[in-house]
């Protein structure tokens, strides 16, 4: 599953535009499409009118995901698992609507979300020229940031007092071009439709990153202007006849991030360091709850979702591992690098373009050196519960919240305290039996890390065992209290020092180094981007340009063949059926997560099992992209974005065709399913018009 | 589980034997039972009659694990696990006797086993002065290793030709003490009764280790002599009203190995070296054939028991890493080690026992070196997968078998050859798929262990990613044909070149660093066990035999109180019940791996509840204690040991009665399920009277 993109970050990396485009490569700037391949791999031209509409009628959840208008009522059809956390909420304990699924019959019934935000992109406008003439010529590093910083400030808020448009500079190719974006808003969003969990992620975890895949992954909101469905000008239409194996496609979406020119140093840090830790953390944690998860149904259903979570990162990394250690992808990377860097040499104008390789493998070294403690003592892998982050959020809101805005932590800075309290005074359920095991867990890697007898690890556990450090620590804190959180949060430093609340007096004692860890990992990250910025300038200058820059949680257009592929000599087929899914759940006996909701079993003889379920294409996506629409070469929706194979976990790192796909619902599939198994013959007749019955 | 002993050895460490014996600790030996230790806590004497009966009634199962007669015709019990790879044996496509049981209701019904052999100990005689006395005083110490295996061989051969009986010279405390134990063998084992290994590993992984707990875990076999069923004269008693909390008890069984004098260098290596790595790998292994297991039923089916082996070992892992990390229980054996110390040093006689510390760190720094590279490439760490174990030993073999009988490696001297034909011309399935997924990821291993520009790493992997690798050699390797096989190990190291077969020739690339490897970490072994040795000498003189030595998978006396503990503040008591069974089955909805068989389902309403199914004590056991009689004063059966609980698991490096305990069948719940669920009267009856119905 294509996780949000804030999910899917790798702090330590940064990251670079590509440059060796080939085949269906490419997430294209919507200024800057790929007319040219376009025209030779495939015969087609694209015109101003197609993009316009095709950018207008596409949709960013804020909440991480992509989306679009499917009918001028401003009804929006995205993932189910991208619109999970706002159908989540929108449940209670008597309504549990992802796992009974939910359909509104009539306007009235469209459930309004409670935090969901919608952009949609209404112009592109490049300001490289005004932000690069703000910042002098010879500053200093830090200097030149803030004078970035403050023109920035100033064009977003020109154009927001102008256009009452959402406007965002966004930073492209490492500080290669600056382009202004400007979004409309929409903060009344309605849940219309959703199917039961079970159908949208059917095989969960075993199947997930995996194809043959027969997951019903979509659900329908509505956005509202003043109380009533909103009109929009530009939406897709719903292609009649759907997809077939061999045609073009095209997805509009938000990929999040990607890391396609990390130079070598990076690479091999990413591959013989960070992914190792990353995996062995993970699998740990797997198994952790899986074991403490099996033992009782109260356990499973305590642990089941971070479970998910581990499992849903461990197979992407495993995925990421795999390109990593694969020569002929990783080769070409090198390669690339060299003959960058022999032009740059050739050429003798590009020093500090040529310089910025060894200062970031210099800095990648420093980063080397820091990572672990960093990782322990800063990103809490050493004190993994929900107590430790409440305790250390207290400890720092009271030392930071007194300082002026500018010199705070970012994450207390002004703009960031209301969604930092809303959490903070959020009073979901903390188990404590489960936080005593995370705890213990996380002490003992800690121990297994930095060995036993390291003094940092004797002071934490304070010369008893993980397991009755972590009891005491759990049982005695009183943080899992909201009211005295309130009171500590009010009441400052003084109170949270009175408090004497062990497990905030465990965050104190490593804070100081846990901030200057910070502090030194940031400073290297500051000379990795400075030395990217080089590289990025000399190879706009070379090349200009002519290729894509990598992924910023922006619209993006993409584009690929649908398209089967070979698996350990078996071929793999483009397309499945919903008889597939049938099949597959009598094969494992409708065991979960194998298991359909009853509704579905009951309504099996209505439905055309021969219907298009899920497919594959070529298009170059990444997390970020679930939601986005897949529309033929006549701008028709053909199909939803979900997922993307295992093979293509390598995409973070470079495309390729020949065995990575990415992973659609097919539009039919969708209307098979609204029209015979939940009778939604309005909400077919909306997507099939385009209009609202009125 | 208590897994046999053969699977619990750890090859680096050497152990010796524990001084500081308190409460109910010690795995004693018959020859020096614990008998001021009985008096002085319990007030019970033991009579010499009581101790020869018990040890005479005492069986060893030479597949790893204990046992006991049960009736004068030559009854034996032990527990299902113990006896299913016998079980499994016995089964065949039609008949699966693990899943359904066993019920012989006539002798001639009675099974005979493959190939299960049980000894039975009859008398041990101190041999340790004719040793010593073979080996010359200035003797180097390969002289004497010499020395010792020729006069060690001689007693043992003069033995068995005057007794006819099995005769083993044992090492005890390190070379302290040597012991000659005399065997009578039962080489015709037939299955009696077998419970369907639902109800006898009832809970599966989840529970594992874990107490409350409700296994069935027995099963019955009977000894025959010249096809008749044998007469035995000693045999435990089945208790008339079983045992109740509080009662002394004792355990008459075969403990493997215990580490409980490692000095402080070799457990800190445990703790932050060998214990870490290996958790790492099991997690790895784990989630790996987990994710794939769930795939579908057919991988599920595949992945089964070895998923199930590494999810015991884990387990098993992770309480000894509590224990290693517990400062109470590791500060005892320290401040332990430091007094001893500062004893021979004060006595000023012992100057190679103090030296021999500083030895054994050396010693260990140096295996610390080599470890790594020594798991990889000689403990097949690099190359998990059954075709690269075949081709190994076909290369080996060539080399090995045409060199006289002594300089052979160990498994292939002629008395070994017979059981590694066995094995290597086992038709069992090895699956093309699962050999890839796991090849594929004991690549990735390596490469991450090493790092991918390692020159050993790129050799293996020759230019390519480790799931091509892999899907190359296992897709081209011949090894997985018996015939092939058998024409390789047949045609000798001519022959096997000449097939010229990629893992066999994967096999011999890495061939020349494994066995140095090999090499160098056995010499520096045999460093640690000289200095172990003189360790030993000295306590021995200090001390005496006031103690018990470690585990050596003989005969020991263990003994213990019923008795309940307090986990994370809550009570668990000591017994639980048949009725708690169907309570978790109930609570579990019936769901895998707490499922119940259906005939127990059907006679649930037959079986009393009340009935005590499974108790705790807080015996000294260790794995190879699995199918230890547990008899009360009177010498009686009140229950089979079949497993310890979690906090057990550091039983392996110290003593500990708090929370640690040992896990029993109950007797009663034997004789209940016989009688109520499978109607077996026959048996019943002999349990109950000592002999069988004539």
């Amino acid at each position: 599953m294509n996780l949000s993109p804030r999910l899917l970050g790798t702090l330590l990396a940064a990251c670079t535009w590509t440059s060796a485009v080939s085949a269906d490569e490419g997430m294209w700037l919507y200024t800057n499409p790929p007319r040219q391949q376009l025209k030779e791999r495939h015969n087609f031209e694209i015109t101003d009118a197609w993009l316009d509409h095709l950018m207008r009628s596409s949709v960013r959840f804020n909440s991480g995901g992509s989306g679009s208008f499917v009918s001028e009522d401003g009804l929006v059809l995205s993932n189910h698992h991208v619109g999970a956390d706002a159908i989540q909420k929108l449940s209670s304990t008597s309504r549990n609507l992802l796992r009974d699924g939910f359909q509104a019959k009539r306007l009235e019934e469209e459930l309004k979300c409670v935090d969901l935000e919608l952009n949609v992109l209404q112009s592109i406008e490049d300001v490289t020229a005004r932000v690069n003439a703000a910042v002098p010529a010879g500053a200093s590093a830090d200097d030149a940031v803030l004078a970035r910083r403050k023109v920035i400030a100033e064009i977003e808020k020109e154009s927001q007092d102008k256009t009452s448009l959402r406007s965002n500079v966004i930073t492209l190719y490492q500080g290669g071009a600056y382009h202004l974006y400007r979004f409309k808003r929409y903060t009344d969003v309605r849940l219309v439709f959703a199917p039961e969990q079970q159908v949208a992620f059917f095989g969960g975890d075993p199947d997930n990153f995996e194809f043959p895949r027969y997951n019903l992954d979509f659900a329908l909101f509505r956005v509202y202007e003043n109380g009533q469905p909103a009109k929009v000008s530009n939406f897709l239409k719903w292609s009649k006849n759907g997809a077939e194996e061999g045609d073009l496609t095209f997805v509009s979406g938000h990929p999040g991030r990607t890391s396609r020119l990390l130079t070598q140093a990076e690479l091999e840090y990413l591959r013989d360091v960070q992914f190792p830790y990353t995996l062995d953390r993970l699998k740990r944690l797997e198994v952790l709850l899986q074991s403490w998860g099996a033992r009782s149904a109260e356990n499973n259903r305590r642990a089941k979702d971070e479970l998910f979570g581990y499992q849903n990162s461990r197979k992407a990394r495993d995925g990421g591992m795999a390109g990593l250690l694969d020569p002929v992808l990783m080769g070409r990377k090198a390669e690339a690098e060299k003959q960058f860097r022999l032009r740059l040499a050739a050429s003798g104008e590009y020093p500090d373009a040529l310089a910025a390789y060894d200062k970031i493998a210099a800095a990648q070294a420093e980063i080397a050196k820091l990572a672990l403690r960093f990782r322990l003592l800063e990103s809490e892998h050493a004190f993994n519960s929900d107590s430790f982050g409440i305790a250390r959020t207290l400890l720092r809101a009271g030392d930071e919240r007194p300082k002026p805005n500018g010199e705070r932590l970012p994450e207390f800075s002004d703009s960031q305290l209301e969604p930092l309290e809303l959490d903070l005074f959020s009073d979901k359920p903390i188990h404590e039996d489960l936080e005593i095991l995370k705890l213990t867990e996380s002490l003992t890697f800690l121990a297994n890390e930095l060995g036993a007898e390291n003094a940092t690890v004797k002071a934490i556990l304070a010369g008893k065992s993980p397991r009755v450090r972590a009891a005491e620590l759990v049982s005695q804190t009183q943080v899992r209290d909201v009211a005295v959180r309130k009171k500590l949060y009010a009441g400052g430093a003084e109170a949270v020092r009175q408090a004497n609340d062990p497990m905030i007096e465990l965050a104190r004692m490593i804070d100081a180094e846990a901030r200057e860890l910070r502090k030194l990992l940031e400073a290297q990250g500051e000379l990795k981007q400075q030395a990217q910025a080089a590289i990025a300038k000399a190879r706009f200058a070379l090349e200009g340009a002519s290729s894509y820059p990598d992924a910023t949680f922006t619209l993006r257009l993409a584009f690929g063949t649908i398209q089967g592929y070979t698996e350990d000599g078996r071929k793999v087929p483009a397309f499945t059926t919903m008889g597939g899914l049938f099949e597959r759940n009598a094969a494992m006996n409708n065991q979960p997560p194998f298991d359909l909701p009853p509704r579905w079993l009951k309504k099996k003889s209505a439905i055309n099992l021969k219907t298009p379920f899920n497919f594959v294409n070529t298009a170059d996506i990444i997390g970020g992209n679930s939601g986005s629409p897949v529309v033929n070469k006549a701008g028709e929706l053909v199909g939803l974005i979900f997922d993307g194979n295992l093979q293509s976990l390598v995409l973070d790192f470079a495309y390729e065709d020949v065995v990575a796909r990415a992973l659609s619902v097919d539009s039919r599939a969708i209307l098979e399913a609204l029209d015979s198994v939940y009778d939604a013959r309005d909400l077919v007749r909306e997507l099939k018009t385009g209009k609202r019955k009125s």
